[in-house]
């Protein structure tokens, strides 16, 4: 049943401008897709194509769930997903507002990050490194069923060279996974394999290199080896700080840079997502400038209280190039990610990959794309985030029993719980005392809101939850060393 | 039963000189390598090691086999195999002496090599383009029973980011075998992985222009993708004469240039090895100059009339970085290449690429190994030389049968035969009478030993044997028309 929301149907009172809605938002009952999903979809587009113009009121959750026939709950978790996105304004004791979004001509898509270090030699009785997933959980069953199966099926021209974006049909599985789970608007056309994200991110860069690009604004405190690859692509990385809403996009138009580098859902190492406001003043700056900005979609796919935040590209595919991975969804060794950008930065950056590599490989790439038709993909990632989830419940109930002075930051997503200590206690200091009492952990001195401070980041990726009490309660025994020093 | 040769032990008469061979030659008749190996791997050492200097005189072929207790034919076969790979000078008429190589300290390997293209889109009935091979017989069964070994055995670790020059056990594998089968000298950290010999080429010429190489000498005719790829790692392309002997060594000084990329095994697109007196004149300059020689193994696993000729790199491992691939023996899809290069070259690249890709994929090379253990890959190769040579022979005997005009050139190796053709033919014009009676060829124009000719590549890796002969004589019936407009 088609509830088309026809402009002479009756219904409840509104104003002449929610009126408009009428005509754009349809729900489908006897659809499978949840009437909350349809009902932000159904928002999403006509935001994205210009029929819902910036500024305009919504009705209210109570007054539109009635027009619709739904619940109010399904509208104000719609309303706060969109909002959460940037898509919308929800302003306390006010209407509900479109936010501003430039309307995107074509669409590129999204997906997870892969940060770009060797794990330490030593092993340790306690692996507390952030930024790694967890390797034994991956599922060698059925990827070797999937590269089995695509070894022996892809036919013989499919073994050559071919499409240097990499396999058609791996583009268009991807860009379809993109679009539904990170709300990414991917094509087959604007989508890209990469071997990660640190690949994605260095060719992309040295694309705008090429058309005259010179520096980049990245993320401060941020993730350092991204700094080195954007450099060795012929960019200038200018440091902009971050603070509890991510990067202070205001602070742009003083850095002087032609492109930004972001991780919009869950910045490294703050763990905190790139707020709304700051989503729609990101992209808004981007258009007004004509720059690029590189999404990092790190721990995208790994959020533990409610469906995850979209892919900030959505706001504006023109202006945003996406990059993701499985290094942390399956395993750094598979050497998988992707890209999705505008079509003339991603020809410009496939050109040059082609240059640089000589191609792309196929075989893997499908393999991924059969795992997700499969479902076997989605369903490997469930069963991460339920044993992610609940590490991440001990590491934050351990950190507050055994670690009364650090202050846990970060939203419940991602794999590593970020722990501000107070910033006298020196950062080598602390990550050795640590590695004595045979715990492996990431320290970093930070400045937030322009206090310094000592960042602790304790992962759980490749820490079983058994032990990430005693873990935790060893660093604890760390940090007193280090405080009576 | 091993038959060192003592001092004291009585043989046939000999010359002060060739006494010290006694010290230094043992062959094992109850060892499973050949004799004729046994005698090249030991003089090939001795040579190395600087046991035998340069300009020592050998006993005469006679001489010696009676010394050794083999046949003659086997000397006789092994001096030939030195002579080609550089280690030996053969005098007509006087004794053979030991060429000048320079010492080495440590060792790189080699093996295949994948060119860079991807391949044209419309089917045509008869696909004759060169650097391709058969992608119908792609080990399915062998590489599906590796990867899925791999997948299911690879302890979690090995799925991490590991090694940023490829698994330990990768690595080991690949530098044994390309020993044993290039000559190459590689040891497990010499060799490092790479996505196909143009992200080999690409990775050591960024980590030489960082240490200020600024021109490399390529070869005219050559492969144009790498001089592109090349030039966008900052070094500049400076063409150099081919001619029968292949790069035209004594241009070099000339050239100014800092480093120089060859394709000594099968010159491309003409089709012969580079000379033993070239290949000394090479290494020779590269070590006076302090250059470093970028050795393409192109072809060098397919060669149909003896022994392949050994890799450059054999006589200048300090100086000589080498590239090879599966690219043409298994797969391009696959971007499974490496790179046997000296320490600090090896090093500096791996720094950069780790920087520019995040790592390296670990899966494929090590179902390669265990091809490699197994037995399959080299039996694969047996298999696909027996194919191309047959297909080799149908296209020479076609050319001299149908197109008498044409010239073939080149030795039996590859999976093209190149033929010069009348310099007045338009290639572009001849390219297209091809296209139209649905052949699809390579046509280039060259300059070689000052002459202007047109060179056509009549490739057989794609296309069936059945079907050669008949497209060498449409090829032919485009070659009348073009001459006759």
């Amino acid at each position: 049943v088609d509830e088309q929301l026809a402009p002479g149907r009756p219904g409840p009172p509104r104003s002449g401008r929610t009126r408009e809605l009428d005509l754009l938002l349809a729900v489908d009952r006897s659809a499978a897709t949840p009437l909350r999903a349809q009902l932000e979809d159904a928002i999403r587009s006509a935001v994205r194509e210009g029929r819902l113009v910036a500024g305009t009121a919504l009705p209210s959750t109570r007054a539109l769930a009635a027009e619709l026939g739904v619940s109010r709950g399904v509208v104000v978790e719609a309303f706060g997903q969109l909002a959460a996105d940037g898509f919308l304004q929800i302003h306390r004791g006010g209407a509900t507002r479109v936010a501003h979004v430039p309307p995107p001509v074509h669409g590129p898509p999204s997906g997870p990050t892969a940060p770009a270090t060797a794990p330490p030699a030593a092993p340790s009785a306690f692996d507390l490194l952030p930024m790694s997933g967890d390797l034994v959980g991956f599922p060698r069953r059925a990827w070797g069923r999937a590269i089995r199966g695509v070894v022996d099926a892809t036919p013989a021209p499919g073994l050559s060279y071919g499409d240097p974006r990499g396999p058609e049909r791996a583009r268009t599985v991807l860009a379809a996974y993109l679009g539904r789970s990170r709300g990414v608007l991917a094509t087959p056309d604007t989508t890209a394999l990469t071997a990660g994200v640190t690949e994605g991110i260095g060719t992309l860069a040295r694309a705008l290199a090429a058309t005259g690009a010179r520096r980049i604004a990245v993320e401060d405190p941020g993730f350092a080896p991204h700094r080195r690859t954007l450099q060795d692509a012929g960019l200038l990385p200018v440091p902009v700080a971050v603070d509890a809403g991510g990067l202070r996009v205001e602070l742009l138009d003083g850095a002087g840079v032609d492109a930004v580098l972001v991780t919009p859902a869950h910045q490294a190492p703050t763990g905190r997502p790139l707020s709304p406001e700051r989503r729609t003043a990101l992209v808004r700056w981007a258009s007004e400038h004509g720059a690029v900005v590189l999404e990092d979609d790190y721990d995208g796919e790994f959020r533990y209280d409610r469906q995850a935040v979209g892919a900030l590209q959505a706001l504006a595919p023109d202006h945003v190039a996406y990059c993701g991975s499985v290094s942390k969804t399956l395993a750094p060794a598979l050497r998988i990610g992707w890209v999705v950008a505008p079509a003339p930065l991603l020809d410009a950056a496939t050109r040059l990959r082609l240059i640089a590599t000589g191609g792309t490989a196929a075989l893997e790439p499908l393999a991924l794309a059969a795992m997700i038709d499969d479902g076997d993909y989605d369903r490997h990632l469930r069963g991460r985030r339920r044993v992610y989830a609940a590490r991440r419940r001990v590491v934050e109930q351990a950190v507050l029993d055994l670690l009364p002075d650090g202050e846990p930051i970060g939203i419940p997503a991602g794999l590593s719980v970020p722990v501000l200590l107070p910033p006298a206690l020196d950062p080598v200091g602390l990550a050795a005392a640590a590695h004595r009492r045979g715990v492996l952990v990431a320290v970093v001195p930070v400045v937030l809101d322009g206090r310094e401070h000592t960042l602790v980041q304790i992962g759980f990726g490749r820490q079983a939850e058994s032990g990430l009490r005693r873990a935790v309660g060893l660093l604890a025994d760390a940090v007193a060393e280090v405080a009576a020093a």
